[in-house]
């Protein structure tokens, strides 16, 4: 037993396979549940994800308190919250941005982000709900979680110590360095595949194209089925780096618009080459 | 049976897999192989792809021949092939683009293109090379033709049947619909892939950005681990519709960047919520 009470708030994909993990490894002695949608509490009891619903007042008395919800709504959640934590409450989040979860912890908790560890689960599917959950969602995955200058070594401990029997392998990163890799890594290519398949939807004749596009198309795209919601909140809140990856992408497209266009084929073997020579050593790497 | 000798000038995943299909079907008698690495068609014997490796002038004797090589290559190996074909052979083609392979059929067949048939099956993966032939590749896959006015009726209907012999859905499209339409769902794909790793790849800190992708940016990029020299003839070959693909592609991209600038919520949940929409009913015509 690491901690006696979890309280997830929002519980999806994400929150219920924490709640989940850490319920099987004898972690947590009791997870309550908050969310808007009385349904979807309903069914994450009914699959064991959590004990009970709550209201605020008592997820504040939980001994840990995991945020796993739409970026965009930290600091009202936040704002619910503060006024219940008990002292000593650990809270944490699964947010893909940092910079602005920070800022609404800030805002949020005061002095009491001491014990506020940002967090962020690389791990994930275009799935989403409480039926998507599963205990093994997060092994072998990795967490990054981003502490602050402030924040307490134990409460830090504490968090890592989670997701680690949760079966992820936990990083530190600066949260600038987060969300500048995490809007080139994951950010770009979630807004590249939608803006493609908007694309094609847009138009007239969409069926003939949808009609061939095959496995490639399938698996380029398979991160547009994602929530919208979701994405449209870490697109805002990160959207410095996000523009700026865009533009960078922008420009590499750009690049090889030259290139078709002059009929060049020693650039496009070239880009080719290095971009499949860069990924085969990224798999060998992953495999390791 | 549907026909005696079937010969097959590049023996890798395409060439490998058709042959495979037809002679686990009973369908052709006997399999040729032309190449340029000897190595090549030395395992494509071992694997059972081929029965032997023969020159032009044999290859030319054969009932069918089928090129699946890069289709940059195709008027160079029509030329060779030319001075050898027998009466009646029929000739067709794996070819992802259609017009420049039209255009080098009339050049080097002349009059003989009445017995050639442009196709292009939609199957194949990023792996290349005979190890990676397997008889059940084009099962449930299409393929399509683009025959030409003077295309030969008995002509195309072996071709249909031996594709249809090997499991695929054989589809008729016009050339110049079948380039556009291949141009939007499938080289763009590519091409956004590889812009994409080869963006990350030259960076200075890219092993920062590596260590942290996960399983969104692997799928999204899988296809930038296709063949270099085949991506650099299709982009070339499609070349004015690539560009058009491009240049709408660069559009959306450039929309999306707006709205992202502009803290746009409305209209980035707009976007995002039709293309997982889009790609849903996709999805779901692809299950039935």
């Amino acid at each position: 037993m690491i901690i006696e009470k979890l309280a997830v708030v929002g519980v999806g994909l994400i929150g219920g396979s924490f709640a989940l993990a850490l319920k099987q490894a004898g972690a947590v002695r009791e997870v309550l549940g908050v969310g808007r949608s009385p349904a979807r509490l309903a069914v994450a009891r009914e699959l064991g994800l959590i004990d009970r619903a709550v209201d605020w007042a008592e997820a504040g008395q939980a001994d840990c308190i995991l945020l796993a919800l739409p970026v965009g709504e930290t600091e009202a959640v936040l704002n619910s919250l503060a006024p219940h934590l008990k002292p000593g409450a650990i809270v944490t989040d699964a947010g893909s941005t940092k910079r602005n979860v920070v800022e609404a912890a800030r805002a949020a908790l005061g002095a009491r982000c001491a014990d506020f560890v940002p967090g962020h689960p690389v791990a994930g599917s275009e799935q989403c709900g409480p039926a998507a959950a599963r205990a093994d969602l997060f092994r072998g995955k990795r967490v990054v979680l981003t502490p602050q200058t402030d924040t307490r070594a134990d409460t830090l401990a504490t968090v890592r110590l989670l997701w680690e029997t949760a079966g992820a392998q936990v990083e530190l990163l600066d949260v600038a360095q987060h969300d500048r890799v995490f809007a080139a890594v994951s950010h770009l290519p979630h807004l590249a595949a939608y803006a493609l398949v908007d694309d094609l939807a847009q138009r007239p004749d969409c069926d003939t194209f949808f009609r061939f596009a095959a496995s490639g198309f399938r698996d380029f795209t398979r991160i547009a089925g994602s929530s919208p919601e979701m994405w449209r909140d870490i697109a805002l809140a990160n959207r410095e780096a996000v523009l700026a990856e865009l533009d960078a992408y922008l420009a590499a497209l750009q690049g090889l618009r030259n290139a078709v266009a002059a009929d060049d084929a020693g650039a496009l073997l070239d880009i080719f080459s290095r971009a499949r020579a860069a990924r085969e050593r990224w798999m060998k790497q992953q495999d390791s």
